[in-house]
């Protein structure tokens, strides 16, 4: 039996975060955070629950009803979109250029759904002809993709494009915003997407723990004709919109903190104002782009293509990317994040989300990432990288 | 289109959380979770994994490989428990003596399961030869039971009883314990536990967000041994493991905020010791026992089976339950919780947990609740309840 074991005062190291997420919190963020706890159905809380449900309509750009955040991290409101829209037998298409078209297919398996995929190369968008072939091919009920790919830095550049493929087929779309929601370009009333979901952890600077979702009405409507309850208890979103919508009846204890720091990461974003949001992440992750390109390192993403939010850069030749992982830990106390799949080895991806979007981070990583390509003997003009940092900050 | 929702900044007021739960979060956690977060796979990210763990080992009293926190609130470790042990087609046993084996059996129905129920009345404990013949007439796989029933404050007084009973028909048992948990005694390895969970903002003092599971080695077998994935991506125990465990591959990304918080929430239990706290729970509830019942209030659980950690008491004749509870919330900042299912609009239920099991807050507690018992038109004898409390803590 387990004597009390010996755990001193939480001291970890100070990292700046310019990986793939977690990324940094913004200050006002954690400072919400320190804020004693309401009852799940105190008046004050019920309030805080309608301003969190307002403030994440904004960032959505969208107008629907059942708009909450769920008690988990980006996974679980993932899992929330695909457990309750795929039903049983269903034929769900997912995307294979990325790692998390895959865990749309393992989530979309668990709900009960046959599995067909489009494919395109890790590191490229899907072609809208594809997906249409896809759809003539298979005709399936349901199709998730990515806007913003976490793994490989890819921005899908016409959202709608592929929306109205699923609509035309009478299928449902549901889009991972993920790395997208706050920072990048994302409509989803414009854009008629079914269910979009994203994290907390990456462009709107909270920690993870809540995680925003979006049903449009249709995708209501489905989810409340199913006539098999879908697979979790814990993330069945219409039990969870009778605490969260008018009803008001008691599902599961909201996770108050969590709430509390997405209301203030909301409330930056409003004040902020959405567009002038994007518009940052564009100039600060250009000027990062820019940076790099000039410093002589490429970026995986075409500029057409590119997700601003996440940069994704090739590996120069000769050079270890994990120890290169490894100084920048050790030298500077930042993150940055290395390949994932088809992709591991070959590139590093650099965050520029949220409150890490700004001139003090961008100029710092792409010093320290001169520095450690440097010392692995790679290539690198770290002045020029500099000098083209710059000039794209001043424009 | 929403235009920026205008919402300022976050002022809630300063609640004492003395009802279910959530409950008063100690200041050294809210003071952790001002922490910067690190990434999930970061070295020293990895070590507090360890360290959150081993003080999971220590507060459950186990050795059990699988511990770990769930990243969702307690019905999520709920979920997680009968989501993996459930298997399609099993038979699963719970109890209908409270709104939280009620839930059990949602669970067990979405992971296929058969539900039956063995009966006793809300406000009394399972009786050990009514489970015995449920096991006769039904020969279950699985037996769900509440330690700490939440909705009435009754205590299951003798949990190994019916962990034997179980174990003699070659079945798992799952045990609740959200309310007890680093409050009340809990031994899951003595016990013979199958599966234990819990949530952390309860005797923990935590915010919710992060919660506590255990799987015996037994239970892990079976788990292992699945035939078919269970419902839930998220929630599936063997993938999670494989981040909490020496794998370190990713499966989600931890909500980091909520892990610090519960690390120093078990920190503050091993630096006070578990046996001390509860026993510090067991007098300060005592001594609150003891003034409600000195006051003229009745509490609803016999002492043979009373809950320390959560005292439910009868609301007194001709008391408009609502309206003590709107007084307290408006008058005194202070929460308290009204009756739930064959309970509702008959008691009270006063929770004595972690922080808030201290003698400031039972006395806080004591003398606001006879002030609005009071104004009802109650006979409570308010100055008797505050010696009886006053005896009780002097002992």
């Amino acid at each position: 039996m387990p004597s009390p074991p010996q755990v001193g005062e939480l001291t970890p190291p100070n990292r700046t975060l310019m990986g793939p997420g977690p990324t940094e919190v913004h200050p006002r963020v954690l400072r919400a955070m320190g804020t004693p706890l309401l009852g799940y159905l105190d008046p004050a809380f019920v309030e805080i629950m309608d301003e969190v449900q307002a403030l994440l309509r904004y960032a959505f750009r969208t107008d629907n009803d059942w708009t909450l955040p769920i008690s988990g991290t980006g996974s679980a409101a993932m899992e929330t979109a695909f457990g309750n829209l795929v039903e049983p037998g269903e034929t769900v298409l997912v995307p294979s250029n990325g790692y998390f078209g895959g865990r749309m297919g393992k989530m979309a398996r668990r709900a009960g759904g046959e599995v067909v995929t489009v494919d395109a190369p890790w590191g490229e968008p899907l072609d809208a002809a594809d997906v249409a072939d896809a759809f003539d091919a298979h005709q399936p009920d349901v199709f998730g993709f990515v806007h913003a790919e976490t793994s490989t830095g890819v921005r899908q550049p016409d959202v709608p494009a592929l929306v109205d493929i699923a609509h035309e087929h009478d299928a449902y779309a549901i889009v991972d915003c993920v790395t997208s929601l706050g920072g990048v370009e994302f409509r989803a009333d414009e854009w008629n997407v079914d269910a979009a979901y994203s994290c907390s952890q990456k462009c709107l600077s909270c920690p993870p723990g809540a995680s925003p979702v979006t049903f449009s009405d249709r995708a209501r409507e489905k989810v409340l004709a199913r006539e098999e309850s879908s697979g979790s208890w814990y993330l069945d979103v219409a039990e969870i919109m009778a605490y969260w919508g008018e009803e008001r009846s008691y599902h599961h204890t909201a996770p108050t903190t969590n709430v509390y720091a997405l209301r203030e990461g909301l409330r930056l974003v409003a004040e902020e104002g959405i567009e002038h949001r994007w518009d940052r992440h564009r100039r600060m992750a250009g000027a990062l782009r820019a940076g790099v390109e000039a410093m002589g390192v490429d970026p995986v993403a075409d500029e057409s293509y590119w997700l601003p939010s996440l940069t994704t850069v090739r590996v120069p030749g000769g050079v270890d990317d994990a120890a290169v992982g490894d100084y920048l830990l050790d030298a500077y106390d930042l993150e940055i994040g290395g390949g994932l799949g088809d992709l591991a080895g070959e590139v590093f991806r650099l965050g520029c989300m949220g409150y890490s979007a700004r001139p003090a981070n961008v100029a710092f990583l792409l010093s320290a990432l001169g520095d450690a390509l440097d010392r692995q003997g790679a290539t690198v003009d770290v002045g020029a990288g500099m000098a083209a940092m710059r000039d794209r900050l001043a424009e």
